[in-house]
């Protein structure tokens, strides 16, 4: 009995590695302030559990493989808030934004075919391209940078017969980047001329800060039928359990190879569905105190950020995850030592080690990943405890060397 | 821009197929007897919507990717009553049956590699396969035997060193055949003589008539290792639209490697496994009442087919569908003319084309898939109505043969 060299081949996922060490602190009591994962504290709107109640049938039956109605219109709607046009046979309900990654690489990739990746990246990324057999090309961005594009070069530089897609999350999970117009359109500009897809992750779109405009790769309409656009409503509506998420293209033909494999899973969760298409009824107000709240976060985060020496930390204008490249030598031995052996007034802090978002060997070593979903006033504190425990961890590895 | 050549040889699902003439049918008034998909009519416990309101946090967190406690639970105490033990790592929550195959084949296949399949099968396997590039291979069972496996020869004829398992669905998804210990046994044999896994669906568990036996893959205890349980309370509990599955196995480094993919794609709905877990809690009564439903349905069924000349069908004795080999060429062009040009008393039946539940070309042709998804009265009706129109097909075919 063999296992698919596609299966050993991918990683356990890094996020969800230090959980056991976390687990372990909180048995000891301590208080574990969780900054390694993407999973928001804010409330769900009370839309979906209303939309839960919209379902009255005795039998629970399959839903359409396209998905629902009333889910797909809801979509189209919200899109339209983002004077972006959908017609119906353009989109696809599917089981979270990973359903449609997935769905996305199986349509476009054969095994050994190239998706080309800015790093470091959502890492599960590589873990749905392992499972197609894909390969994910990454090329490099830059703390010191703010994790933008480089030149145009750099990306085609990587570019050989097998390339496909190029594929990014705007704004960027792990780093917080939000691309400008001209860099969007760099990305346009790469796809038309090398006749590739451009696999646009846009899940974070709400999460923009300091006013900043936000360009969807739909902006683009001379490659519009080269976009695929996954979405979901997790991040959105702080419903990360419901698993509704979305593919949709201009590109109709692509839209219909997808629904091969979507009527071969029949289907997403019927009751899931009604309460993500009631969720168009949540007020503006919701969004406006959310964003509010986050940018708040995120400003207590890099400021507490900034002021460790030696700490390298552009400061993020999207999504709610922040890159820091630390003054140590390795992020996860530090993020592990933080749940084994340090606490301060019984507290500690659990993050993600960076270098699970890269492809490259040997990059990111240095850097981790903070996510800001919990409040200013425990986001504050965490950050103290932070701070505190590099200062501790650099002092024990700096006697470890003499 | 390319499609992948694994979509590209992807089928549009053969029982989804026909929709368009359904629906054209019933826009002319014409009402259509849906004997095409296995949606049951019967009404999903109540438990179900008790689990849901068991819901109550004020954030619709991720649930853990092998699935939430509770689920694991209830599937635990479930298989108990079946004397199959499980321990929690070797069980994993699904999308539904489909992605518990899904991850199954992944985890096991490389491009090219082979599964042996007893066909006619569920039409779903070939999409899956297809999906990760691997390889259906089949083997004949017939109509006029039930359905019944072939000789150990038959079956081992088929194994190359690409053949990686033999995958079956016991009771049969499309032919009702409940395969005997010995069948069972037999199958058992050959994955330990051969060194393959054997993935067992078992979704149709509960449907078992006239009393028989039902023998586990699991019963078989010296290669409970190589077995993949693929299950799901779709058919079990009519709940088809909460999509929730399960793969199990006691081989627990097979779960461990299946976990990469799951830790992937996140999570199942959290809201749906509350609800699932709490169908453990549906009296028994409920499964005897369904039981004794669907075994007079099968008897109407059967009894009907067997009054028209011509007709091959064994009595089945499991699941809800029935496999028949019709006195006619072609058994699309005959359920799409069901739909274009008959209807007796303002009704006519759609059912399925069995071509598509064979790989072997040329197989099936003059067979159709029904399934007993509706009412006794209901059904009673519908084969006679199918009765009639086969009447007038076969004089209409006759004529036009002169």
């Amino acid at each position: 009995m063999k296992f698919s060299n596609r299966i050993l081949s991918m990683q356990y996922s890094p996020i969800r590695k230090l959980a056991p060490y976390g687990d372990a602190a909180k048995k000891k009591g301590i208080h574990v302030y969780p900054l390694n994962i993407g999973q928001p504290d804010i409330e769900t709107p009370q839309q979906f559990m209303e939309g839960v109640a919209n379902y009255k049938d005795a039998v629970l039956k399959y839903a359409q493989s396209q998905g629902l109605d009333e889910t797909i219109e809801s979509f189209i709607k919200y899109y339209k808030e983002w004077k972006i046009d959908f017609e119906k046979d353009e989109l696809i309900i599917t089981n979270g934004g990973s359903e449609a990654i997935s769905l996305a690489l199986t349509t476009i990739c054969d095994v050994d075919d190239e998706i080309i990746i800015p790093e470091p990246f959502y890492t599960n990324y590589g873990g749905f391209a392992e499972a197609v057999g894909a390969k994910v090309v990454p090329f490099i961005t830059k703390a010191e940078e703010g994790f933008h594009l480089p030149t145009k070069e750099v990306i085609t530089s990587k570019i050989t017969n097998k390339t496909r897609a190029l594929m990014v999350s705007n704004p960027g999970n792990p780093t917080g980047v939000v691309y400008t117009e001209a860099e969007v359109r760099m990305l346009a500009d790469i796809c038309k001329e090398y006749d590739l897809f451009l696999i646009a992750d846009e899940v974070y779109r709400e999460f923009v800060y300091d006013g900043l405009k936000y360009t969807s790769a739909l902006y683009m309409k001379d490659i519009e039928d080269r976009v695929i656009l996954i979405d979901s409503i997790s991040k959105r509506y702080s419903a990360c359990g419901a698993r509704i998420g979305l593919v949709a293209s201009k590109n109709k033909e692509l839209i219909a190879q997808i629904m091969k494999i979507c009527q071969t899973r029949l289907c997403v969760p019927t009751i899931e569905q009604l309460a993500a298409a009631n969720l168009i009824n949540t007020p503006k107000e919701y969004f406006e105190k959310v964003l509010m709240e986050y940018e708040a976060r995120r400003n207590i985060l890099h400021e507490k950020l900034s002021k460790i020496p030696g700490v390298v930390c552009e400061k993020p204008t999207g999504a709610f995850y922040v890159v820091a490249k630390l003054p140590i030598k390795n992020g996860e031995d530090f993020a592990k030592w933080m749940l084994t052996d340090f606490s301060h007034n019984n507290k500690t802090v659990m993050f993600a080690p960076a270098e699970g978002f890269y492809a490259t060997e040997g990059l990111g070593v240095d850097e981790i990943r903070l996510s800001y979903c919990l409040n200013t006033e425990a986001l504050s504190d965490a950050m103290d405890v932070l701070a505190l425990g590099l200062e501790k961890y650099m002092e024990i590895q700096g006697t470890a060397q003499i």
